[in-house]
């Protein structure tokens, strides 16, 4: 518990209804889609960077941890505040500062959501291509500190790619400006990346200014359908070998066509086992060009069906396929842990046949779709919860999902991070010595353990707020 | 001076013929394209990962610095052995390990040449874009180790954004692998971007894994005379305001033209003050297209000529224009700095307009060039060293140079690092707050101070080897 002397402080730092104690708020701000749930001691609403670096100024005074949270949309618990303490929530920092139209920067807050953000550059003629499932409610601040990803990422890159310069607190309470406006820049060590992805234990990220670029010309949709997961594969490396990187090139396994065309009824012929969306964009003559080449291309790979969008609207229409996932997964079984493990690209048919025998061993429902281009696939393991022993199962399933993906030179997580959730899990991935590495930096920037203590790796002891 | 007790156990490590102490061989790594001279006491060549860890293991042991080096083509000393020690030379750590054009990926040592890397992934229609000048003889893991830049960035970002994965070998002599095979990759802290740039203090490189991309199908290359240097500066955002993003766009001032055209008469136009030599690459209807639509876009903006290569051997001849600048210099005076300041691209003009009242005001002449697509002006301060008073005179006017680029928003270096030569002005862009979070980090990675000591900024103590 906070005393209330902290409590006191909090208000003078950030005015008193900008604090909250009461029962419901502290709810509120205890869960994210994990499921997981822990209640803070106190939330906290900061109006500006001076604040937030008050808040962790006291913080390192009276030793009680801080957890910054953007939308808490967060996959692995991130924003989470386990053991108790401050969450310190960065939602009404949520202004666009300036869209630098002839330098094609942008700087934001980190509460500003990212659809928000993204419409607001487009029109003004200019993108930021990162796309994360969760852009319609996500925030950038959130973004950034996960390294956001989604299925436009083969062909523009991470959210990483995209951040010049940051305005941080760092957990001591300091405020430094990180990067800048120029994309070039060597001076100093690069802790811009370091913060991108680090998952709010390195700093709060106050200020961000992003690169972005001109808003292609046009783009276009193609849904297709092959008779098979290698087939599909195939095609993803024959396009890129083939010198033409589309902007996505999306994944749905055949449990996933299955769940959707139970419930939607889309249409999706029998002998379909695996679909790609592809979309390419840019100057209006070359996609044409690109869209009949990737036709010749995936033809004698087992296509069984390609449909090509004329239009915006039958553009939106194929998309549906890809939305419909997730809201149709439930029907499956109601609880589902999504994992994002990433194989080198050409390794995907090998992972998902692993998959599918983790599936027929431990006898649990596994949906697989994802970001096929770079490898990146959402591997979705639907259980009951309430039915006892699933759970157990569903860790035991993911663990040996994880170990494949490693055993193919993959990652765990290509999108969601360690936090919480993939902590029991990580020295699969990491060696001691990385792991030493990395405490050692987090030690470095936050001697007193202060910023989202207890996440991704274990450094030291959480102090217990008095 | 290292104890003949260091220098055996040296030579157990690394074999005896792969340590050096003769003097001609001690001068031949101690300098680079600094000019800056300093003698280590030994030098040795590890051949493999352990070899490089177990020099590390035996410099922590007994207190001795380690420097290591690639090819020694750094503009800021970054590989130089100050306050002795011993240098490690990594080329012979040479090896392209694989390049996979399934997944477009490439593993090397850190000892290859960085034009024989692209020449070599280029046999198999991929693309290594990053280009520094120094390209023929400098190598990859000084690339990525200064985070090296070049022409092509503007469209395809610097050595860091194509850096997948690496094996390092920390200060303390740990070997980890950092990032991996996959591009995404979300796992731990980005130890991989952070060792990008970090100028050889965090970790010795011992393997690299780059992404690469497909080779563009062709180019096409336009040399571009203006009669202003505002007129080249608003080209240059024009083009990119007109969604069309050049694979190079490079500039070069008045006195820049002067020097080629007066050694090499290459018939520039009286009313020429500034080039863009543009390139274009990509598919190759589309280069022409874009080749046209450039030609309308700058017209009006005090073209005075365009010449447009129609092939390879006439493009070769056009850039030749851009790599006689080097050469052309020395006629200016026979020393230069050459820094490499960046600002907003918008800000080209203004930052070179306060350039031309410095020149004035130190009557020295400074001759400006360089990737106007991100800003970054290669700025050549020529004097001559043995004119009492120009050193110093020069070394006022840098100072002066990078707070102009400062107070533009800009930043001192975007290629060439901090090394020692930008020590002195380092705290003109880097706040106190920002130097001790990364004196923290190099602490953290290197708590005896043995790697690369006193670069950058001051860590410490530098210890003395026994």
């Amino acid at each position: 518990m906070l005393s209330q002397k902290i409590l006191d402080e909090l208000k003078k730092i950030v005015g008193p209804d900008n604090v909250a104690t009461d029962r419901q708020d502290l709810i509120c701000y205890g869960y994210d889609a994990t499921q997981m749930e822990f209640l803070p001691d106190a939330v906290v609403h900061p109006g500006s960077t001076d604040e937030v670096a008050a808040v962790l100024k006291l913080a390192n005074a009276a030793k009680f941890p801080v957890f910054p949270r953007g939308a808490g949309s967060g996959f692995t618990g991130g924003a989470l505040p386990k053991g108790g303490g401050v969450v310190l929530v960065v939602t009404r920092l949520n202004r666009i500062l300036r869209i630098d139209t002839e330098n094609l920067i942008a700087e934001v807050e980190p509460g500003v959501v990212t659809e928000q953000f993204q419409q607001e550059v487009e029109k003004l003629g200019l993108f930021y291509p990162p796309d994360p499932a969760s852009l319609k409610f996500s925030t950038l601040g959130g973004n950034v500190a996960e390294n956001a990803g989604g299925p436009r990422c083969v062909k523009y890159g991470v959210t990483r790619d995209f951040v010049m310069g940051l305005e941080v607190v760092l957990p001591t309470g300091e405020i430094i400006r990180t990067g800048g406006e120029t994309y070039k820049g060597v001076v100093g060590y690069d802790l811009t990346r370091l913060l991108c992805g680090s998952e709010g234990t390195l700093g709060v990220i106050t200020k961000i200014i992003f690169k972005l670029l001109p808003l292609p010309e046009a783009k276009k949709t193609m849904l297709t359908i092959f008779d098979s997961i290698d087939g599909a594969a195939k095609a993803v490396s024959t396009i890129i070998g083939n010198k033409i990187i589309p902007t996505t090139l999306e994944f749905m396994d055949y449990a996933t066509l299955q769940c959707v065309n139970k419930r939607f009824s889309l249409g999706i012929p029998d002998n379909g086992r695996a679909v790609l969306l592809i979309e390419v964009d840019g100057d209006r003559d070359l996609i044409e060009k690109q869209a009949t080449r990737i036709q010749e291309l995936i033809k004698p790979l087992g296509l069984v069906e390609c449909k090509i969008a004329k239009d915006a609207a039958e553009s939106e229409a194929l998309w549906k396929v890809r939305r419909l996932v997730s809201p149709s997964l439930r029907d499956v079984n109601p609880d589902k842990f999504n994992e994002d493990i990433v194989v080198p690209r050409s390794k995907v048919p090998d992972v998902i046949r692993v998959i599918e025998k983790i599936q027929q061993r431990y006898d649990i429902p596994i949906v697989n779709f994802g970001h096929a281009g770079d490898g990146n696939i959402h591997v979705n393991v639907m259980i009951d919860k309430s039915v006892p022993g699933q759970e157990e199962k569903a860790h035991k399933a993911i663990a040996e999902i994880f170990q494949a993906a490693l055993d193919l030179n993959g990652t765990m997580s290509g999108e969601h991070g360690v936090g919480l959730a993939k902590q029991p899990y990580i020295h699969l991935e990491l060696k001691p010595a990385q792991v030493a590495a990395m405490q050692a930096i987090k030690q470095a920037l936050d001697p007193n353990n202060i910023l989202n203590p207890g996440k991704m790796f274990p450094v030291g002891q959480q102090c217990a707020p008095e």
